[in-house]
């Protein structure tokens, strides 16, 4: 005569902690929060919010960079959300490099799936750290470093960088320096670049001004 | 007549910012804290501190579970000491699984490398969420929660499984159970598991009382 | 003269800092967030909001574990939205238990307040800690781990436990693995418990497959 | 032939993760730091680290506000350093009041015990919230706010308040006010209170100047 | 050739992290949540999001205490809203004081721009630390304390604090105390001062009861 | 009679809560943790560990870039450590310029106290936010993103910059490329430079390689 109580205890147990929040699958129809995307209907969430493939093939590399960066962040692959992690795939063809960097949100942890690749980063110290990795190294970026990674081998090479946030954020100095509008006497007063070299850049990279 | 007066501010410059952390390599001599452990002396960190091999070899799955866990948390690869990230290899021979386990200090991402791997982990509300996982699949693991990785297809499998915590703990449920001193009257009293299960069980993961 | 002037300066104040956030009382109508529920109406609020009576009496105990847990987390009381604490009550009868289970998002306090309870957790190193704990001791379970709490003595117990969250979660171990459509097969892949003892447990919570 | 590798397997198993952070024993002997103080060596950590008996007995009442607060900080149980959670012994004799104070670093979950209690607090909008409690009545008091509690009932009270911090820290106003050495002008212009009430109060509660 | 391939790379490459989360301006419209409001439209951000000219002059000191607080939180400064950082102003007028208080939220830093001030605060352990500062001195205020600012020269003063938190609260403790309807009994019962000390006070600063 | 058993209870009281932490002041001799320094003896704490003057000049404005970052981190200030805040002083003569940097620990919120400064920041969609600041107005540039500000009146100019943290940093992109020994290739395969420019600002900044 056990068995009953035990399952009458057991579905009330369950419905009273049913609203506990274990996980915030992103609703990205709602507006962001300094914390995170609001949670999609925990009814309506299922295995599929947990898993993406969106990652599990190369990148396209056939461009100037020789290299292509696919994230699986919180825009991308709403299961992260708050959850305090994600991930990118990093593909570089031969001669392929991940331009000098930061992620303001996040630490970076790369691990070397395949090929050789040279990466390093520079401190607020201005040291510089970098070493040359074979497959299976990790390497660790501190947050808001700059960084790069490249391919220093003869085949292409793969690697997948992992964070702490959902959100690590990119930004590419060359792009935030020489890709939109900011006005070539800034740059040049703000880096101490040479005006027809920031010229030459905007014109790569599609700035103006 | 510019060059020297730059010189000299650079260097002032960089002295008045040398004592700035951008990272904390673990002293793994001194006593831990709550938020990690000490720092090694910054003038002293070179860039294999940063850099680690640990888990570019296959573990060794010749055990019962066909399977091994080699991590790269702080204890082991010191250089994440202090920014929320750490990293661990799972090998899975045929048949290999890693048994119902939690972290309780972080979420997990898993990638998988090589092989299918089915993977799944059950809520607060008792739901549980399982898929199977080819090559370059991900799934995300909500924080504290139990998990398990078995592999289900018909050759070894490899993944890399990053945590937002350089320390997120490992509790393997039948570890915390079974492999110790805690009596099998307590065992029983707080799983409803049959006694002959336990004391099966505790002969063989090392258990006692 | 004095009085106008400083009635003045005190109103204009006040409604210079009207907007501040000292609380955040959950709107449980609105979707949650990686933080919490967005914030009722400050000017709704009242003092009814930050009081609760729910667990001022004993919850019903006559079930198979003969105790019950009766919580006052953000769904049951919505004042501690945010505010990073909540709290349960435990009421165990003759022979009752709160069955192994973990808190994925919190560390407990245990507080006794009533009769012998024989408390205890496991930690990632497998090391048993576990005391018998009378009126006023208290006991502290670290965030995530594998935990119990047992009546020892002769008459009903009672505790009440509180979390460092509004949200400290509760994941029961055998409801995980038996209350639920978890395949048996896997069941016993993840646990090397036997196959009948699984159908057994399932049996008993109300699991299938 | 099973059992004898998986008990290797378990014992390397368990030494790869010996250092994992569970928990952080305070060794209050070491300089504290930002986020508590450095832990006690894991290998001397017993079952008695994470229990204490200090808060078991009713605090001495026989005093000007027939009232006694009895902590269990880190400084008084050492087991709860890092871990996000604290608790207090409230007793109140008739008439008893614990002075309006504030918690710097934590907000406040009081559960009363026995008697009844009147308990308020004073939002940054100078809005009052205050209501009497019961047995089992719960009332939550966010972070930083003034806040009291007193006797209301005819018999003695006592209440269990618990922090969502190890180090809440308590700063009763009165006692920041009179009981130092602050001088008596400075007091005046920075409370408006007349000069003879102050002095009177320093005199009562031991302040100087 | 070159250029072409670069550009299209770039385009792709910006598109994909478009909805990476740098900063979250105040959507003030929506309800707050505990981590700040929700985001506007990253599209609808521009320059003037991140520009306040709200404390550039000097608030209006003709008041009782002869000196203005000009707050930009996350309500007078959207843009600050989720960053951890906000600024407030402070002008005292000859003889003016701000008068005993707390922030709940965030400690304080003040740097002195015009004038000499006397400032302190009182520690949980009820010592007193002050000091008088001169223009461009700094002092910091730790979270939650009890702390005061006085004009001690003979001339206007000015100020500048900053805050760890877009919403650092500010509670007077005056206000709290007599600028409401707390009943007078409670007020006296809690803080020990005299009635006609708390009623004189309620009769300037507006309170009632 | 009152008197006597109050200042034993306030004696008492005090004692009891002597190790409640408030602040941390650093004691820089020991070693860094990811939390900040451990703490100095708080019985040696004065009010001149919670005050600096070391900003209150001018920084030397006669250099290359006609201006000067004085910094008020923990370094130099140990009062601010663990408190989540800092200051930095920014004085900048006629052209000069605080070169494109990003600080990776936090937030920054400027106040211009004299003169009229251009300043502004990159996102990472790589969109520009910039906007010319007069006395008393504020700007916010959000973590890890790329900033400058520049003097654009006629007069020199100085503006008070505050973080959200103890430990900001800050990397100025020009000294992490170019004033250190980061092969000159790497630095053109990772920025797109051309050769001669980036040897030419290691030659102003004192790189080699």
């Amino acid at each position: 005569m056990l068995i009953p109580s035990l399952v009458v205890f057991s579905l009330l147990f369950v419905s009273s902690f049913a609203s506990v929040q274990d996980f915030c699958v992103a609703d990205l129809k709602q507006s962001d929060t300094p914390s995170g995307f609001p949670c999609k209907d925990p009814k309506k969430v299922t295995e599929a919010d947990f898993v993406y493939s969106g990652i599990g093939k190369a990148g396209n590399t056939t461009n100037l960079i020789k290299a292509a960066v696919t994230p699986a962040f919180t825009a991308q692959f709403p299961g992260v959300n708050g959850l305090g992690i994600s991930i990118a795939r990093l593909d570089l063809a031969v001669g392929g490099v991940i331009p000098m960097h930061t992620h303001p949100g996040a630490s970076e942890l790369l691990v070397v799936i395949e090929g050789t690749i040279c990466a390093g980063f520079i401190s607020s110290a201005n040291t510089v750290y970098f070493k040359t990795l074979n497959k299976g190294d990790i390497m660790v970026f501190p947050q808001g470093l700059l960084h790069f990674q490249l391919n220093s081998g003869k085949s292409s090479a793969q690697a997948f960088v992992s964070f702490g946030s959902a959100v690590p954020g990119l930004q590419i100095t060359d792009f935030a320096l020489f890709a939109n509008e900011l006005p070539t006497e800034l740059v040049a007063a703000t880096t101490f670049l040479d005006v027809a070299q920031i010229k030459k850049l905007k014109g790569v990279l599609g700035g103006s001004n």
